[in-house]
């Protein structure tokens, strides 16, 4: 079951929103994988905000695409052929496999994917680097303990679902802010969220005085922004900020908007931390068997926003992030689940 | 030996700096010390980049200063009639005696003062709020440890120059920004910083790209604004950042300005965290103790810039510090040593 090799590849660094000529697709062939290599038909590639950092030039925790390169992603896919015992041919698995319907790999950063635990989806959701991201950055960056009450923004995406829900299972009242009514419906009355924030239709300071009369306890930021400015005026004594993102200001042509109520940290004894998820790559094994068992338990919901048609979506398919178009975890199918 | 009483009071919440219309003088009585109470005749009264954030309105980690209220303020007097057992007459004290010639207090928050350990005014600095200010912020807060490289703005500030000192005394390589050759040579020649930047006169982000080649471990902020956002292009990995004020910003007309660059909190897996030296208040001995210790040993040095002239002196001192003319701490003196 050959897969026709097919790549995206950055071929412009994008000002402000990507726009489809900053993009190319080759059919270039897959190399044969070398002795330790195998090679995977890509399935399901993940679409992450990151992305959006990836394609600048400059330092960052990660080095740019280069032009001309296989746009990065986290992929799902299945082996094809293996010259590497850890990975045997037609066993799924999770990697950065990149933009494209076939890759060889060397086995680094991969791991094995088991489809009776959740499905493929999944694995680049909640059981992958997002779900890794809601519990490092909110149980050991964040702090969160019992009682708390916690605030995330981007609360309907990948990461923000998981990590409202992770801190009701452990004794969090959680506040989560999106856009529109059914966002914050999913929110409170499927993941059971305390209460939800309609950014589009609510004045977001106002609202998070009323719903954190005593303050928040942990800021689990997504967007940057206004939003970030706004939650500043609510902190809590000894509130810990996590700053996971800034969707919001990703595509800026524009210098980033720094939070002016920074200050506020002060008054509130608080802090500002920002960690990478990669980091914690050691023990991504232990979060994801305890979150493997919460979802199995029906305690710890999944959602996927699953883009079909193939490579060619790609593009479009990244701007309904930056849109806030997908509810949980955004997903481009490039290939059949069963070749 | 009788003070006339007087007092400077606030008259109107300042737009930008402070203007002489803002504050009013008055000459009533002290009331007489009640039971449990001491009188005070001021001699050194404290200026602090503090003082303008309690003129304005508004929630923060002190009240404001109500309008026709005597302004807040740290000073230094003597007891001159006691009913309170703790502060014999004729005692040294320091305590929030606010911009008046004489006070009565019934003993909160006053400390007694040793004139052999120090001069009167290294009491209002170095052995005072801005002393424990240094210490707890760069120790507990920033959590410098021997071998970091630590980086000071507002360095030839009260509190930047006790920063500075206490991180050589515990082994750390150290920076300062300051303003002006004068004050950088201070730093390095008599202070023993390891370099010092000139703001006035030199690209602060390239200065700091020389001067901390590995980057910062950290960063005691002073001053926020543009001198902050360069520092967060330079943070080490797990870099520390204790906000500790805004010089820069407390008397803008328009909204503070947020650090841009706070996203390299995330690439840096860095931290920004807030405080309130009055938290501390219990171990202000342990640190006074340590610092005693280290200036008599020499190797802390306590330098204040006192203006003379009285309270009507006071309006314009406040300004030297918002234009940078102080070297050291700004004290005000009201009244003799030796009455």
């Amino acid at each position: 079951m050959p897969v026709d090799p097919r790549q995206v590849r950055l071929a412009n660094r994008p000002v402000g929103l990507p726009k489809d000529g900053d993009w190319s697709f080759t059919s270039d062939p897959t190399p044969e994988p070398a002795q330790g290599e195998f090679g995977v038909r890509v399935v399901y590639v993940s679409l992450d905000p990151a992305m959006r950092g990836w394609m600048n030039e400059g330092k960052s925790y990660l080095p740019p695409v280069d032009i001309g390169e296989v746009m990065r992603a986290g992929a799902v896919g299945q082996v094809t052929s293996s010259n590497n015992p850890r990975f045997a041919a037609g066993s799924w698995v999770s990697g950065a496999f990149g933009v494209q319907t076939s890759a060889v790999s060397d086995g680094a950063g991969v791991v094995a994917v088991d489809p009776s635990v959740a499905s493929l989806p999944t694995f680049l959701g909640t059981l992958g680097a997002p779900g890794m991201t809601a519990y490092f950055g909110l149980l050991d960056v964040g702090k969160a303990v019992a009682g708390d009450t916690v605030v995330v923004s981007g609360a309907a995406g990948a990461v923000g679902a998981a990590v409202g829900q992770i801190a009701k299972i452990k004794g969090c009242r959680v506040v989560g802010i999106a856009g529109g009514p059914e966002k914050t419906r999913w929110l409170t009355e499927d993941l059971g969220f305390d209460a939800a924030i309609d950014y589009k239709g609510e004045d977001v300071r106002r609202a998070l005085r009323e719903h954190c009369g005593d303050g928040m306890d942990v800021y689990f930021d997504n967007v940057g922004g206004e939003i970030l400015d706004a939650a500043l005026t609510r902190l809590a004594r000894g509130a810990r900020i996590v700053v996971c993102g800034a969707i919001s200001q990703y595509n800026n042509t524009e210098p980033v908007r720094g939070p002016s109520n920074y200050l506020n940290l002060l008054v509130s004894r608080a802090s500002m931390t920002g960690f990478v998820v990669f980091d914690y790559a050691r023990r991504y094994g232990e979060a994801a068997a305890e979150m493997a068992g919460w979802i199995a338990e029906g305690r710890l919901q999944s959602r996927e926003d699953i883009v079909t048609g193939g490579l060619d979506a790609f593009p479009s398919a990244l701007l309904k992030l930056f849109a806030g178009e997908n509810t949980g975890k955004l997903v481009l199918q490039v290939g059949d689940v069963d070749a």
